[in-house]
């Protein structure tokens, strides 16, 4: 085994030239999920694939598998992997690296002439980041069956456009890869990422051995008053949507986001109608996302956020829809101490450290034993174009993925 | 002239089948400027006034004029009309009447067989609502020279489509139209409109003879902070472009929109940057519509606005644009006699107000003898699909119009 090699070069040119697809222009990518962006990438990450002999397949709810075929079909699986998608302004990191990384650890094998017993399957999962389509996670979720695939298909965005008709249009666009069907026995789940946060770095350490992810908690909350003109209407007499969502968030802000340090509390999209200059705003609609790693914080808080938001919108009413509602996971310690021993192979000093963003691997681990691999990212940034992680840093978490993975092999 | 009669019946059917030009099915329209929807409304204008043997040209900015050529070339004409555009929802009445009402008077005097001496030509003006294209009067301000066509032209909508191309679709679309130039002498400007207030309803006055314009300022603000994730960005190091948002606009509504009850301010529009759920806001835009009649006063709050817009955004920056800066207009009291006196001569009761709303005659008067005739609404509403005028105040306006016209066309 001692001939297995990460091919570094190689990692960081895949890194880098995936984010060719969805590129801003401005160093970073949107490709949201199910849009041609993403597609671009997934034909990239098959082509490099089908270099290393790996078979590539879909399942219905769009997730993609790239697998190296064990010698023994009667065991189940150790599979590893992240997601394609990003945020309208995402990096070239978050999601990609977990692919690349277990593509080339499948790779590294294989060119070691090494054939596991069990089959080592890479995933990209579809729509992690929730952001065209909302909630996220809905690929793994669905393949832990979370969410059926009905329930995910009738999402729509922004313009209209569903899950449904957009999986439709992705199945059609890769008509030769084989349909596997969503959910099948896993024996491990492994996925690397960026950590997201700023400790590793802060700590100059290259390898985190991820513990837990912090609960999320999402509502989308719609203000309704009524629409008059901006230039007649008195204001002692008006319902401005927009005026009371003002009230609402500047109280969240202070309550809820103020609450304790552990708390995260964001209300990252607004829309307005009619959101014409001239017209009084008739409605005013923001989501939010409350994340925390105790459970009973989390379920206070979003108890309170009704309370708040009905007594500052007044004389507006308002509506609260709860959309996501994870409860904080532990990631299982076979893993844990697998990604250890790992690092100590290779010569890396690890820390372990919880997650304070979501991934696939949450729903994973509620139904399967599931890990991650953290590496640094400069300044802790992520979901912004500025995302930056060091090749030495992606080097080290392929290699410490690899070593894991061989472990869980076994 | 006895025999010169407002077709009620006529004129109340053309209001609802125009109507059907943008019809949103609750009621109202959604007819914004240079849309295929307003392109339907002048259509049916066009083909309108086909049966009266008016002329129609439109000029480069897109201004539909509608002319009775009179008899004697030599006199400058007698402008009457409004305009077809509407909030993305609004109601049938808001511009459409005063088009519809002027057509009518046309109508009225080629039936009755009567060419008076100077032509009378019947105008819908070119983005009148400044909602799709900020700011409005586009055309109005274009024909009277303060502003000009490449400025209008230049200006670009949410999806980056400009005036310009626009125009030219427009054009395109219009081939047999003659086409006249941007600015022509004229005698008088006289537009019938609802309201959009409650005085005339509460005073059960069906004509109002507007005295006056308030002045309008409006403003686009621009809060920026930086985007990172919603789930690892700690509160107190984040720079949320939203939560500055809601601290910005619950002061200026507080300290601007309660400076006096004379004051209206609107954020009527907001624009988010990324938009996504899960990503702390890097930036976010509003729009400001302030309104007064007393110019000091207008510009002592505008000069606040900067001020409690940087204090209130720390630790994000404040970018403020002025885009519309209307001193209030008073109306040429030839006009406001003329109105008077048709009023009398109908048997109306009419009364002097004040216009809340901006409207083409506030352009027109600062370079031609322009005014106003007012109808009631129900509750005083408009830019709404709510907005409602009865029958009978609509043909009340038209006959108060018609001799209006009549005795200014003198």
């Amino acid at each position: 085994m001692a001939s297995v090699r990460i091919n570094a070069a190689r990692l960081w040119d895949r890194l880098m030239a995936l984010g060719s697809a969805g590129a801003t222009g401005r160093g970073g990518v949107d490709r949201q999920a199910l849009t041609e962006a993403e597609a671009a990438a997934r034909r990239l990450v098959i082509s490099w694939a089908g270099e290393h002999e790996l078979q590539p397949s879909m399942d219905a709810a769009g997730n993609l598998f790239l697998t190296l075929a064990g010698s023994d079909p009667s065991l189940v699986p150790v599979m590893t992997g992240s997601h394609l998608d990003s945020q309208p302004s995402g990096g070239l990191f978050d999601g990609a690296f977990g692919v690349i990384a277990g593509l080339e650890v499948a790779a590294a094998l294989v060119e070691a002439d090494i054939r596991p017993q069990r089959s080592l399957v890479v995933v990209a999962w579809m729509n992690e980041e929730g952001c065209r389509f909302v909630p996220g996670m809905m690929g793994s979720e669905a393949f832990v069956g979370l969410r059926s695939l009905e329930e995910i298909r009738a999402v729509s965005d922004a313009g209209g456009i569903t899950v449904g008709t957009e999986l439709d249009r992705l199945h059609a666009a890769f008509p030769d890869l084989a349909r596997v069907p969503v959910g099948f026995p896993i024996h491990f789940y492994v996925e690397a990422h960026i950590e997201q946060g700023p400790s590793l770095e802060a700590n100059d350490c290259p390898i985190g051995i991820v513990t837990s992810i912090q609960g999320k908690r999402t509502f989308t909350v719609s203000l309704h008053g009524a629409e008059a003109h901006a230039g007649t209407a008195p204001m002692a007499e008006r319902r401005d949507a927009v005026a009371a969502l003002a009230r609402v968030l500047v109280a969240l802000h202070a309550r809820i986001g103020g609450a304790d340090s552990d708390v995260k509390f964001t209300a990252g999209r607004v829309r307005v109608v009619p959101n014409a200059p001239s017209v009084v705003p008739g409605s005013a609609t923001f989501s939010v996302d409350l994340r925390h790693f105790d459970e009973a914080t989390m379920l206070r808080l979003a108890d309170e956020l009704e309370a708040i938001s009905v007594a500052e919108a007044s004389p507006c009413t308002v509506e609260i829809q709860a959309l996501v509602n994870n409860s904080p996971i532990e990631f299982d310690p076979v893993v844990q101490d697998a990604v250890g021993r790992a690092a100590t192979r290779c010569g890396y000093r690890a820390t372990r450290l919880p997650s304070l963003a979501g991934h696939d691997a949450g729903p994973l681990a509620r139904r399967h034993r599931a890990g991650m691999i953290f590496i640094p990212c400069r300044d802790g940034v992520s979901h912004a174009e500025t995302e930056w992680a060091e090749p030495a840093h992606t080097f080290a978490g392929a290699e410490v993925l690899l070593w894991t993975l061989t472990d869980l092999l076994q």
